[in-house]
């Protein structure tokens, strides 16, 4: 075990390491047909204990370092030593979150840190209820479940086939869990109406109500508005106050989903953005995306205490019997839809600890001033182009890069299509030589452009200037 | 971080050391006033690392040993060394699973772990899909909702309101994540059909077949046969064969929930009682159950290649881009209902790799021949009584325990009263001394009883003569 701490310690500081490549890439036919002795497949005997070992270098070898500060791939960035410390605890308590009986400890920190983040939110004392679920998209699912639930109970029973058809409300912009939310329970997809945005990616709050008056003129009952706060590509928040008195007009649950803006909270500078949050009856937070918390630690937060119970629970006598000895409100298996559930609590609330509010807001902060950093050199340039004009709400940066042919090109139907294949055949080159990794889309009627995205604090100025560079590089002469 | 590593290196050993305590019971009151300055409040200002690490010794402390050999209370217990170091280098990689850009080595892996399993189930070569997700209730969640896809593809786009009314089928014992999922999907918990058992537990396939003509007339749409292999109380296994030909007159779905009983399929000896499993269309294994793997490890796998992507693509641009420089096939992401999706395929990997095929195989009969010693041991005994005649299929053996002064009573519901409050006074003192723990639970016409398991491979029968000392000590006075 300590050759292993060994060699994870070692991996941990390359991470960090700026000369050190962010990926060593191999087509998926070369990592199967086996390098240099490392072999995927399955053997009846044991191997030995050093092979052991080299099949764990070799894993961390070939893989993503996620953490170095040169990657800019996905919202889920940084490798935070702490969380990482909580995460190994946690592994190594080999537990569950279904009872007290079995997770005293955890049950009791995940009380303390859903209460803190209610608290933050902007939740009255007595209100807030809330469960730690694996992943934003699960979150999500769950918002969708229990308004569906409020707002017709029967159907935990009888299904969706005892209420009239239903009708949900969301963005344009918003991410895909939304629809595949509707798709897993049997609302269907179709029934997602998709509002549109404004050029910054906001939802037009006008568009939604016009929308919902249409679908009730449809016959359909509206009963779910989805406002994103800080939206996967272009990092925008939805007017959430606007939206807010529209979901109080109809009567319509409203859910933010902060999976990636929720961070934003915890900065007395930005905040400012979710103004109207706590209006919500729902919300989706992800620690795991710009609060920097290892995978996986996603929250759904609920307004109204004892709903998630009711939705859920179906008392299982072998898990949940009533006679234990201790207060048995403290088993919160019933108010989810998971049995067995993962402690994803604990790195968090040690993460708190050792940062206090103070650190994430420093750190948040920090990661949103790159964005502007980067924003600032962009809007310079001539081989830059930014896909939509003004600063950055979150630690989005969206941008088109114009190798020389390009610049001059005049915008037309020939030239978009061009520049659709600039970001990939970039990124091609960017994965082969290993020094840098970031994402790219098309979205809308825009073709292929570069997202990038803040959320490890260890990332500098240094690591946008080689970004832009790296770029220009591979680029050029495309 | 080194300190940390030896706080957990120390506690491990305390796992596996017999005169440890299993745990050091506190109640909810008590946690949260704090006790000797151990404090889960969130601060501000961050806490130095000295204090950090007493919170880390502390909330190992509090928790309960899940590894030690005497814990006896889940079916997930033990601490698989190599299982944990594999989680310790997940949680460093800190990836995700919904690409190959992010995760080539995991998600290579992923594909020949699931490929072996398939090949365990009997499947032909062609045949076998799959995914890992959290837990077992999301496998079983899963497996409805590919039936329900298979049969109405329509769903997805259009809900439950375009469909008929569905019913779907699975025994009393089954376990409750069937309701669950119907209750999610939008189906309703009661068109979920409870089908009865004998008097060991297993469905009886007749009434089946009858609870099917029963629910057609009624005009439901049967599609969905939960069967379960190794259920939660008594361990039993469903006649699959029988259970597969009703499927096959009936043209339904069959899913078998081999959560518990997955890893019996690994022992030449024990695969028997799981013979007709290649029939399933679906199944669910945890190797995070039998096979000792840590939290969370569950699959669902699927024979129709191809079902799980139809079935949950959304193909959201921004992740799952078509032009890509490798085979896109690899970006597993949009099989699954997640988008984010933790690595839960590397301890079972590196735990395959240490102990073989065979190492499992030895594992499992170990965990087998203690539930056979503590049967015989039990039979025996006037002071016990078996839940169920015959000996335990699985490693679940169920029994009362009689105080003497119950020994001597006849049958009568006074007699029932009593006893049912015997395990749960247990219990209490059980947990309060804190030197073992097993769980209790009444099932349909039976009053609380105990229900042993054995997962964990470091239990002896030194251990489980300590249980049945332990339980004597306890309750002889009640
Ligand atoms: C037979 C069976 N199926 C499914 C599950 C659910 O598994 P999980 O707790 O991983 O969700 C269990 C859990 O005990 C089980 O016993
Ligand atoms: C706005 C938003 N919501 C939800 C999600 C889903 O989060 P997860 O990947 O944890 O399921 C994402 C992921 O990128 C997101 O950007």
């Amino acid at each position: 075990m300590q050759e292993l701490v060994n060699i994870l310690l070692a991996y941990i500081n390359k991470s960090f390491k700026r000369s050190s490549k962010v990926l060593d890439f191999h087509y998926p036919h070369q990592l199967k047909e086996g390098l240099e002795g490392f072999s995927l497949e399955l053997p009846d005997q044991p191997d030995n204990l050093e092979q052991l070992l080299v099949d764990c270098r070799d894993t961390l070898k070939y893989g993503v370092k996620t953490g170095h500060p040169r990657f800019f791939n996905q919202l889920s960035t940084g490798l935070d030593i702490i969380g990482l410390a909580g995460e190994w605890l946690t592994s190594t308590a080999n537990t569950n979150m279904f009872t007290y009986e079995i997770s005293p400890v955890f049950i009791l920190m995940e009380e303390v840190v859903l209460r803190k983040m209610h608290s933050i939110i902007g939740w009255p004392e007595e209100d807030g209820d809330g469960i730690f679920c694996p992943g934003g998209t699960m979150s999500n699912l769950y918002s969708v479940l229990l308004a569906r639930f409020h707002r017709f109970p029967v159907v935990k029973t009888h299904g969706m086939s005892a209420i009239p058809r239903l009708a949900l409300f969301t963005s344009v912009h918003s991410h895909y869990s939304i629809k595949k939310s509707a798709a897993v329970l049997g609302i269907g997809s179709e029934n997602v109406i998709v509002v549109r945005c404004d050029e910054r990616g906001k939802m037009i709050s006008s568009e939604l109500n016009s929308s919902i008056e249409t679908a009730k003129s449809k016959g359909l009952v509206p009963f779910y508005v989805n406002a994103t706060a800080g939206t996967t590509v272009y990092g925008a928040f939805d007017p959430l106050n606007e939206i807010a008195d529209i979901c109080e007009h109809h009567g319509l649950w409203m859910h933010v989903d902060a999976a990636w803006g929720g961070g934003l909270l915890l900065s007395n500078k930005h905040r400012v953005k979710l103004q109207g949050i706590k209006r919500a009856h729902s919300v989706t937070w992800n620690p795991h995306k710009m609060m920097g918390v290892p995978l996986q630690c996603s929250t759904i937060l609920v307004k109204r205490k004892g709903l998630l119970q009711e939705c859920n629970q179906l008392c299982a006598e072998y898990l949940f019997q009533p006679d234990k000895h201790y207060d048995v409100s403290y088993d919160t298996g019933d108010k989810s839809i998971q049995c067995g559930r993962h402690v994803d609590v604990f790195k968090l609330w040690l993460m708190w600890k050792a940062k206090g509010s103070e650190g994430f807001e420093a750190q948040i902060n920090h990661c949103l001033e790159n964005a502007e950093y980067l924003y600032y050199k962009l809007k310079r340039r001539a081989d830059f182009q930014l896909v939509f004009k003004g600063k950055p709400e979150h630690s989005n940066v969206c941008f088109w890069y114009l190798p020389k042919r390009l610049q001059s090109t005049l915008p037309s139907p020939e030239r978009d299509r061009e520049l659709h294949m600039v970001a990939p055949k970039i990124k091609t080159k960017m994965m082969e030589e290993g020094f840098t990794m970031i994402g790219y889309q098309p979205l809308e009627d825009k073709v292929n452009f570069f997202r990038c995205v803040f959320s490890n604090p260890a990332t500098q100025r240094e690591d946008v200037d080689f970004l832009i560079d790296e770029i220009v590089r591979l680029g050029c002469e495309l």
